[in-house]
């Protein structure tokens, strides 16, 4: 495959509506603008399509599997193939009764990936966030890593970031950019989201372009905030581009030669002290 | 073993000269004088005890088992002794006609911990830092943990806080505390010095100290310039004392409950998948 080394993204940090219908309306609007704009990769963030509240979340759940019930998903791959582009974004699956938090990826029309957030988001900060995924979602159990004419991609969600090896191990596999659609917040997300995305952009010397749906302000404490401030950081862990919580859409152009140029200038992939360590890698 | 809880830290960033003797002169007082103000651990830099240039490093360069030639050593092991304390410190060693970049632990006169760099400093960025450690050290081969009053702590040097497996193997060991003497310099630092300390200390949820020595300026391109910027971080990677490149002591309470505490309330630890991946540990 003929890679390009050059080429624009878009992370869309998209305005959230009671609605589905409104909330796709306006992403594809922003998607066709930003074609506009020469963008050929186009980050959506986790949930992007709905409310982040339960009851909105399996309603909005679609089951890839249902011609009828995959609202997102047909708009993700029609746009792909009309606008010649590829789309990565997070929604709520559901497939044999239970609910996941999925991820897909289309290129040029075709499902590229397809992941399910291996790390669910189960903790208890007294006084800040308690949020138990678990009892909501089910898990997957595989990683997502494609090709493409962008290079090779990886894929994980929001909490999947702050476990090391789990990029470690799509870097070792020939990642040149890692993508983790997310919805940090209020209480993490200034504390911990720019630190992660750079972290793992500097370990693994890959690009990180991880976008998260704007803040859809309640206070119903039902209705999750999330933190936004989506944000893309190079191989050299420099942040290209970010914002704040509210919508915004982040347009950059990325140099892919940039990875291996910085692997090679510090480079710590072959300097691994595997006699002291090593990382052996399960599923698929 | 009964572990304080609570208890006074510092970080000395000393001074260079071009004499070991005036380096250590200065260093005992500053060690005294924090010890003034009720600190017990004293963490020091890579190298803390010479100017970090080749000849400088050979002259200075220590044979622990040997009694005419281990001046540091034994600074290092007496005011421990003399001050009930605990002091970690880095310094060049010589050994069977080698060369290591060595670390040491005292605490309470006894030597508790004694490393030798694992990972060694070979870059190349054009227009910015070209170093190659291993042309003129040999490499450690093991890690270096050790229990204290303060808690279980972790050695590593510099270079070696860019390999997260590194360090979660040292966390995976029951680490509390880790302690990373360096001397990042005036290209790596300002972009990566405090996002590594940072990203360390939230990976494994532990407190991390590490401390460089001041900045010794020079025109000549042999001599190089450390970044200083010694750091201090807490479990839930928070920056609690830091500073610029030139000579600064940080003094700083740590409370250990904390590690327990932020562990409990994000559980990456025993959230991990390892179905997905896994870290397999070598070496002593």
């Amino acid at each position: 495959m003929q890679i390009l080394t050059k080429y624009k993204v878009a992370l869309i940090q998209n305005a959230i509506f009671e609605t589905k219908q409104k909330i796709l309306e306006g992403v594809a609007a922003q998607i066709r603008d930003c074609v506009q704009k020469e963008c050929k990769v186009i980050f959506l963030g986790e949930f992007f399509n709905t409310v982040f509240e339960t009851n909105h979340l399996k309603k909005n759940a679609e089951d890839f599997s249902d011609k009828n019930n995959r609202e997102t998903y047909d708009l993700m791959q029609q746009l792909s193939e009309d606008l010649q582009i590829m789309i990565i974004g997070g929604l709520p699956e559901v497939a044999d009764g239970k609910l996941f938090n999925a991820a897909l990826a289309f290129n040029d029309g075709k499902l590229v990936g397809q992941y399910r957030k291996c790390h669910l988001f189960d903790v208890d900060i007294p006084g800040g966030i308690t949020h138990f995924e678990s009892n909501t979602f089910g898990q997957g159990n595989n990683y997502c890593i494609f090709d493409s004419q962008y290079g090779r991609y990886g894929l994980g969600i929001c909490y999947d970031i702050r476990f090391p090896v789990f990029s470690q191990v799509m870097r070792d596999q020939g990642c040149q950019v890692l993508s983790f659609p997310s919805a940090f917040n209020q209480t993490t997300g200034p504390l911990h989201w720019e630190l992660l995305n750079r972290a793992r952009a500097l370990d693994n010397q890959v690009f990180v372009a991880s976008t998260q749906a704007a803040r859809y302000y309640s206070d119903d404490p039902d209705y999750y905030q999330t933190w936004g401030h989506s944000i893309i950081t190079d191989p050299m862990g420099r942040v290209l581009a970010t914002c704040g919580s509210d919508p915004a859409v982040l347009i950059q152009e990325i140099n892919l030669s940039l990875v291996d140029q910085i692997r090679k200038n510090i480079p710590t992939s072959i300097q691994k002290r595997t006699d002291l360590y090593q990382v052996s890698k399960g599923g698929k």
